[in-house]
């Protein structure tokens, strides 16, 4: 494959994570290693900063800082959640798809890489499509990220271990203060997480146990439909047992009509419109009214995909290994793949990390779960091939600097390129 | 005052802390080094425990997780809201009493430490009049601890100063999060923390604020009264300047009428009673209904007050050293005081810490609030009177010891005493 010179764009997408900026920093420092990338350009939330031309310099940018990405969490680019629909909106999407090469070639874009989940693969597919058919000479290379851990073909998603490994430190430090708490009448924690239709996130607290009396006692997986007499059962034995019950709960938890928990209730907001309550809230409800409990609940929301301060270094170092191999292949003439995450076990059982190219068109739209045989026959918990896969994901600790008491994360300098387009249309 | 022999007795009480434990260390280490103190014992769940005669013995811990305790979170005795209650139930109350003196006298306890909050030291409190009423020869002395930072006469309550660091790193973290995702439509994060009537935590969570654009743009303090057209007024205000607003909201905060936001809802449960939702979700619904801004709630919960993976040093150290001080100070023969926590700046601005003993009858029951003077004109940051108290509080980072990724944190043998009365009535 011929050397391609040109400029290089690379954008992150969707909700942020405790590493995503550790991949951005992957393909920044790469591409200063490689002549054929002239201008490193960075751009401003996802898709939609470069449909209005939205670029920064990176060449402008403190080695520095660019460093500091290996540690600061969020996206350091912006991100967004705009998609280029050619289902529902073809029209828009095609005009979309115009503009975008325009950009590419105003700015003489050849590498594009695009950091997100399944919506974002999605994107990059379309754009590499695209390159081939408009014979505009690109090289896409989808970067994975996301907590939920649910892309396909990848051993795992960078950020899925960060998120885990806080969220298990915090359910055991959690399981300390309800257990130290515990008096006769027993008591109930409910923490829900993130993870969408996903329960790999949920299972993964489930590191926390370091034995069976341990918690979380439960963890209720979307995976598995939601039972409640079953559930109710089994938090009363736990407290009967342990004194108190710690459940954890993914935020996508749906019964066996497939209606999610929390949002059949019949609580109305200041307009009487229903306002759909979170799944620890609405499991809370329900334990205390019929087991009549005390349940307290914690919903853990954006500080469980942002929590650098107590980030994976496997997983930082995978998702920086990803935008560095992202790179790599695109300069040896790939396109149009997702870089993903291979996992190789020894013989003494020590595991070597490596990256692989999957073609994107695998990747789209197609979304991973806990196989059923790796959960516990009643539901509860994951099982022994859950904690084998997820504990190595979780080893290490990410190094961050402090200033007067808190994490110094970095910031990229708004250094703006240049427009050489009219405003988008 | 003449050499005191005899056995000692420590109990933890009320909503656990990060640095409890660090207290109940101190305590424990120091009561080794005096040979007036024979044996050690530790009360399981505060009074309650000490009513049923369930002890356990310190000396048969391993010395290690004694130190162990210095990083652990939570109330390695157990803790409980048993409160001996003179006003309400006046005969239970003198029952109880009778009880422990009875539990003390059994078990020649003539040391008697409560690690507690404002409940605790009125426990504390009514004991020592109870053992110079009996003649019982019996030290005293009431260990601080809230995180809700709300007693009198000490500096700061161990336990404060870790929430507060971890709360603002948390908020740090949440607002790259949230900063990265703000496109055109704007966003607003509400963070809900605790402190009850006090608004110490919510504005200790300022403390990120590097630059006024930083968040957290708004705290809500329960010391300030909300009012809703200023605040939503103010909301838009950040989302127009900033792209989104963070804001964080003290648990208790109140209306001009004293009613607690959250509870003032129109929401019922499966059986038609009303149920009270948390004050972030209450804003939230505000925020989404009155300004149509996608808004985003986090409730941090139980997570925060054990959060011992980044407590801070100083805190941890104030903590232990309140422990050491109480057991000093009761050798030396004094009884009926709260240890306190000692400020002094040096010409050079550089701090030290220190202790002092103050009467319990001094602190029982009377609540310290945020001078007014602390928070800013329009009410919604704290100002710089306060940054220069709470900045101290957090610098440092408490090590701990990890294993397979996460926090090994210790527990206590329940290494429990002989009983040697008959069962409590």
């Amino acid at each position: 494959m011929a050397e391609l010179a040109g400029n290089l764009l690379v954008a992150q997408s969707g909700g942020p994570t405790a590493v995503i900026n550790a991949s951005l920093a992957g393909v920044l420092q790469e591409a200063g290693r490689h002549e054929c990338i002239e201008e490193i350009y960075g751009g401003l939330n996802g898709i939609l900063g470069i449909l209005n031309e939205e670029l920064i310099d990176i060449n402008e940018q403190k080695a520095r800082t660019i460093d500091g990405l290996r540690y600061t969490p969020a996206a350091a680019l912006g991100t967004c959640r705009y998609k280029i629909d050619f289902k529902k909106k073809p029209e828009q999407a095609a005009r979309d798809m115009d503009r975008l090469f325009e950009v590419f070639q105003a700015h003489n874009i050849r590498y594009f890489f695009y950091i997100g989940g399944n919506d974002s693969q999605d994107t990059s597919h379309k754009i590499h499509l695209e390159a081939v058919k408009r014979n505009w000479d690109l090289r896409v290379i989808g970067v994975p990220k996301t907590i939920d851990n649910d892309l396909p073909h990848t051993d795992s998603c960078p950020g899925y271990g960060s998120v885990i490994k806080y969220n298990a430190a915090t359910v055991m430090e959690i399981g300390f203060d309800v257990g130290g708490m515990a008096t006769d009448d027993g008591s109930v924690c409910i923490v829900e997480v993130m993870g969408r239709a996903a329960g790999w996130i949920a299972a993964g607290t489930a590191l926390a146990k370091r034995s069976a009396a341990c918690p979380p006692h439960i963890t209720l997986l979307p995976e598995v439909p939601f039972r409640e007499e079953k559930f109710l059962a089994r938090v009363k034995e736990v407290v009967e047992q342990n004194g108190y019950c710690l459940v954890v709960v993914g935020e996508g938890l749906k019964n066996e009509k497939g209606e999610e928990i929390g949002a059949d209730r019949t609580r109305v907001d200041a307009f009487g419109h229903p306002v759909l309550s979170g799944a620890a809230e609405a499991l809370g409800d329900i334990v205390e009214a019929k087991l009549g409990t005390k349940t307290r609940t914690v919903k853990l929301g954006y500080a469980q995909r942002a929590a650098a301060h107590f980030a994976s270094a496997t997983d930082a170092n995978n998702a920086y290994a990803c935008g560095v191999a992202g790179v790599k292949g695109a300069v040896e003439g790939q396109s149009g793949f997702m870089v993903k995450i291979v996992r190789t076990t020894g013989a003494n059982g020590a595991i070597q990390w490596s990256t692989g190219l999957q073609p994107l068109g695998d990747i789209a739209n197609v979304e991973h779960f806990i196989p059923r045989d790796w959960i516990a026959e009643d539901g509860f918990l994951p099982n022994e091939k859950f904690f084998e896969y997820a504990r190595p994901l979780i080893e290490g600790e990410v190094k961050f600097p402090i200033d007067s008491g808190l994490p110094k994360y970095v910031a990229l300098e708004p250094a703006k390129i240049e427009k050489k387009l009219p405003a988008r249309a």
